[in-house]
Formats: structure tokens, C-alpha cells, sequence
């Protein structure tokens, strides 16, 4: 179907050379901008498509970059990917997206699709219990990988994520600051190394202030803000009424908000509600939300960057951990401490 | 660096001919199934990558479809793109996804990368000021393409939408049932067709019940829940105090609400408020978001049908256009009008 139109024929209504039309097309410096532009527009007026399936046969380079995460619908990624994608096309990259929803056998799927579409790299967020070995295929198949949210244990590849732990303790010592002595921890799992981090840092952080932690202080689960939403309930029911809760994520939060709200009570007020992420929409919200800014255009922007310098050989395809530093951002969710009848 | 495996060592470690295992990683109907399976899992074990670019220069199929909206991030394209998934993920076709910010020159890039990939088809929701001549050369390319959400005026293909003139109708009838007269539009642009539309819904609905539509009372813009709360001071200020506000979409009216609720009035209670399209987040929302109904699981469901059909050769790629009806559901964000002081 494609290269209906010849490059012969768009040489000679030009009068410039094949050779020419053929350089120009791949943007080659060998032809002067002007000459480029020109025959660019003439072969998109022609209806000319340069085939990209056999040019990327004979080059080693196919312009395109994978990029796969839990959900894309989750603004978490959202915010990331939009980074990603500013970086990515002032280097004329184009990329292909696609969810894994923490499905391994899902995200190999696409993994496969870009080794055999000639991928020239892939940016992830693995889903859970992503084995090693996964990783190592695309290492043995030369296709550069940065990990970005999350670590796959054992794998030796470039990791940009948050500092998850350190967050979190932030969120926990404001409560902590503000007099909540009982504060519940909702959302998450502990099946990601982010799960595992901000469990450990909120469960420090109560320790060190010398409070108590209680199983059923946790709510594990909600990541969404339906799951955090319907959350609402069990939270108002806890043992020994916690006076706060510490979020897993703004998602979880806002729902968890709404919820409470629903129930009568006034988030921010009668309980105060910490999130992660600082979305968007935490400081829309009303109350506006208390939580921990996790840099989710530096994660994007550093992934892209490492991406392409390893593209370019600029930069070897072995890991390091580059965790991003949280801050807190206080606004009306939180307030000093009331205690619950 | 694909293919490093060659199908013979497979073969031989399997005992089956060259020709089976061909065959089998190409899923083909030929190779009993226990084989085929066999032979990918044994395949897959040696790092055996099946090159799809060699692959789709011998058949004309890829094996990929294209999808380009405006902005991934907002959960009704999120929805629609969903059902799409799902449709798909059946028949094992691996979609690659992009969002044209309703940049033109945006789209075309991605449209461009579709056709060098070789790419079965393309459903998209198209840029505003898409010319018909983009769509006109797909069609001489050969890719079948569908539309969702939009319409581009002249272009003779296949479009799955909702019924937005309808749509708007039943939200502002249904405040005018409550006793409201004075009717604000919040939200939207007059350069869709979804726009125009929904603005031409109301305006009707409002004529038939004998009521005034003022010119300052269309805030026209918001799309995003940011901008719904910024226009929240605007909403307040307007001249003869509107009590009600038909918005353009559910991400404006929670926005708008967010800000009615900071400027210390109650949304649902001192201001009622619609949305449109029935997000997951809707019935979420305190107060409850009555809205629109605008059916993206439809849309998805049945362009991805429409689109797969057209791979196949069962439809022609010829327009029609089919709209999803649309239903109002009712929730705790309206309520009988109360005049504003």
C-alpha cells in the first residue's frame, strides 16, 4: 500500500537527484535545509510514505521508543508521560504507549511487540512480580530499558523513582506535628518496592515519635479514588478512632475525602487526610490537600533524558538508582488534631 | 539484533521441520495447537524474537492499529480507550496510542509513523481543524480509519458519538424542571462538532421552555477540571445571577463545583450543577454529580468492532454516522432552585 509515489519522480518534477530526494526524506545535513524542507513537502503533497518498515531493515535505528505502565489513566503516570513526551519530541522520537494493569504475561506482550517492531528503547513502570529474567531478555536483545516508579529486584537497570520512604515520613511527622497521635495508614500494597517503602516510612516515623502502630490501623488496597472512596466506611470505624489518615496516594485521598464528607463529617476538620503524588487536581480539591509533591515531571524528564543518551551511545545501559527528593505541600486537608466521639 | 535464534536450531531441538516452526509463531491454524505452544514457549525460552518488520513486508498486515485522541490523560478518551482495549486485546491486535493536544501538525506526525509502520488502521478522535484532505490521504494509503467523539466535516468515514444535542437537552430540562431560569453554559468550544452541538442542545431546550439564553451567561473554555474551578469566581459574578450551570463535561463541573464550594456556597444545595459524559469519578464526587450518560464504553466497543471488521475486509471503510444515545442520570448536584442573594 505504502511508496506508491517513487523518489525518482519526486526528484524529476524537483529536478534534484534520487539520491537527494532519498537524503532528504531521512533528514540527512548532506542536503541543505532549504532542499530538505522542499522535497518534504512536495513528497507529503505527492502522497509519498516513506516506508519505515524497510528503511529500519537496512539502519539499525527505528525512531521508536516503547513506554509501558500500570494504567495510564492513573494521572500518577499521566504527569509522568507528559514529560516523557516534551523531551521526546524535540528529538523527533515517536512513542508507542500501552497499560499493563500489573499483568506480567500483558506487559510481555508488548515487550515482544517492540523487539519485533525494531524498538530503538523501552521506558516502564514494571508490573508487579516481574521477574528478572524479563529484564535480561530485552538486555539480550539490545533493547536499551530505564525503569521509571519502580524497581524490579535483581535487575541491573537504570531506576528514576521518589524516594518513598522519606515521603512518606514527611506526611506522618506533620500529622504527628499537629498532635495526631492515632493515624491510620490507607492504600497500597506492599507487592512494589514503593508499597514496601512507604509502609516502612510511615511505621518509622510513628516509632520515633514513640506511637503506637496498630494492625488494623492499615487499610491495605485502595490505590483509586472509587477504592479509596468506599474505603470511607471502614476508616470511620476503626478501633480507637484514628484522627488521621496517612494516603497511599492523592487518588485514595480525594476519594477517602469525599467519603468522609458524604458521612458527614468535614475532611480537614473533624479528620485530617495526607496524599502522595501532589496531582493536579490536590490543590483543586476542596479542602485543598495536604500532600507530598513526588516530582513526577523530574522522573519523566531524567527517564527521557537516560533513554536517549543510551540510544546514543552516550551512556551505558547498566543500573543506578536515581530516587527523586519529596517535599510536603501543606495546604487545608490537615489541621491540628480533634478527637472523634 | 532481533532474531538471533534461527527457526532450523528450533526446529532441530524440537524434532519438527523449519517450515512447522514457522508456522507455529505465526499462530497459524496449520500446527495443532499442543505444537504450537510448544514451539513459542521453546522459542521464547531461547530468546527467539519473531521479526515483525521482515514479517510485514511479506504480508500486508502488521498486526497494528493506531490510536490518536486528544489527550489520553482525560478519563473520557481513558474510558473510551479502555473498551477499545478490550475489544482488541481479543483478537491479539497490539494498538499504539498518541495524543495530538488538537495540534494538527501533531496528528499528522503520529498519522505519518502509522503508515511507515505498515499500521492495519487507525481510530482517532480528530484534531480540531482536522482538514478533510488529512483524512483523504489515509484513505489513498490504504488505512482504514475510524472516528470517534468527532466528526471532520466532508470526510467520508465511519463516526461513533454520542447524541451531544440530545444529550445537552435532557441536563437542561431537567433544571428547568426544578424550577431554575436563569441557566448558565460552562465550559466547551464552538470548534467541534461536539461543541456546536451541545450549545445549539441548550440553547433550544432553554427557547422551548420560553426562557432568555444571555450571551454573558456561556463561559466558554473549560474543559479540564482546573479550568472549572478557575471559572468558578466568573460563575459567581455573572449578571443576574444564574442558579444553575450547564456544563461542558464532568472534569469542568467538578472543578466548577470545587471552586463554588471554596467561595463558601454549597454546589447541589445554592448552585446546581450538570456535568456530561457519566465519569467513573461522577457518582464519586461529593456532592454526587448528576450528568450525562455519554456511553464511551459503546463508543469504544463499537469502533474498535467497526475498525476490526474493516481489517477484515467485512465493511467497507465508507462513512456513516452512528450516535449512542444518551441518558440523564440524576444524582445530589441539582436540586429545586433557590434564588442567590
Amino acid at each position: 500500500m505504502a511508496q506508491k509515489v517513487k523518489l525518482s519522480t519526486i526528484g524529476e518534477s524537483l529536478g534534484v537527484s534520487t539520491a537527494t530526494v532519498s537524503l532528504a526524506l531521512r533528514d540527512s545535513p548532506l542536503v541543505a535545509e532549504a532542499t530538505r524542507e522542499k522535497v518534504k513537502a512536495h513528497a507529503l503533497e505527492m502522497g509519498y510514505i516513506y516506508n519505515r518498515r524497510a528503511a529500519s531493515l537496512r539502519t539499525s535505528k527505528s525512531g521508536i521508543l516503547g513506554v509501558v505502565v500500570h494504567d495510564i489513566m492513573n494521572p500518577f503516570y499521566g504527569e509522568i508521560l507528559r514529560a516523557i513526551e516534551m523531551e521526546l519530541d524535540r528529538s523527533r522520537q515517536t512513542f508507542i504507549l500501552s497499560n499493563h494493569y500489573d499483568r506480567v504475561e500483558k506487559q510481555r506482550d508488548f515487550l515482544e511487540t517492540l523487539m519485533q517492531l525494531g524498538a530503538d528503547g523501552v521506558i516502564m513502570s514494571p508490573a508487579i512480580d516481574t521477574p528478572a529474567s524479563d529484564m535480561e531478555l530485552l538486555q539480550k536483545n539490545g533493547l536499551p530499558t530505564v525503569l521509571i516508579a519502580r524497581s524490579v529486584p535483581e535487575a541491573d537497570l537504570p531506576v528514576f523513582r521518589g524516594d518513598d520512604k522519606f515521603g512518606i515520613s514527611l506526611a506522618t511527622n506533620h500529622l504527628i506535628s499537629l498532635g495526631h497521635k492515632r493515624i491510620a495508614m490507607v492504600g497500597g500494597t506492599d507487592k512494589t518496592s514503593t508499597g514496601r517503602d512507604r509502609y516502612e516510612g510511615y511505621v518509622e516515623a510513628m516509632h520515633k515519635a514513640g506511637l503506637e502502630v496498630k494492625d488494623e490501623w492499615r487499610i491495605i488496597g485502595p490505590r483509586t479514588k472509587a477504592a479509596g472512596f468506599e474505603a470511607a466506611g471502614q476508616f470511620l470505624a476503626l478501633p480507637d478512632k484514628p484522627t488521621a489518615a496517612v494516603c497511599w496516594n492523592d487518588l485514595a485521598a480525594i476519594g477517602l475525602m469525599s467519603g468522609i464528607a458524604r458521612a458527614g463529617l468535614r475532611p480537614g476538620i473533624d479528620v485530617s487526610v495526607t496524599g502522595y503524588d501532589d496531582l493536579e487536581e490536590a490543590s483543586i480539591a476542596t479542602p485543598a490537600l495536604t500532600t507530598v509533591h513526588n516530582g513526577q515531571p523530574e522522573v519523566g524528564r531524567l527517564a527521557a533524558r537516560a533513554m536517549l543518551d543510551r540510544i546514543e551511545g552516550k551512556q551505558s545501559t547498566h543500573g543506578e538508582l536515581t530516587l527523586i527528593k519529596p517535599e510536603l505541600h501543606i495546604r487545608q486537608s490537615t489541621s491540628k488534631v480533634v478527637e472523634r466521639i
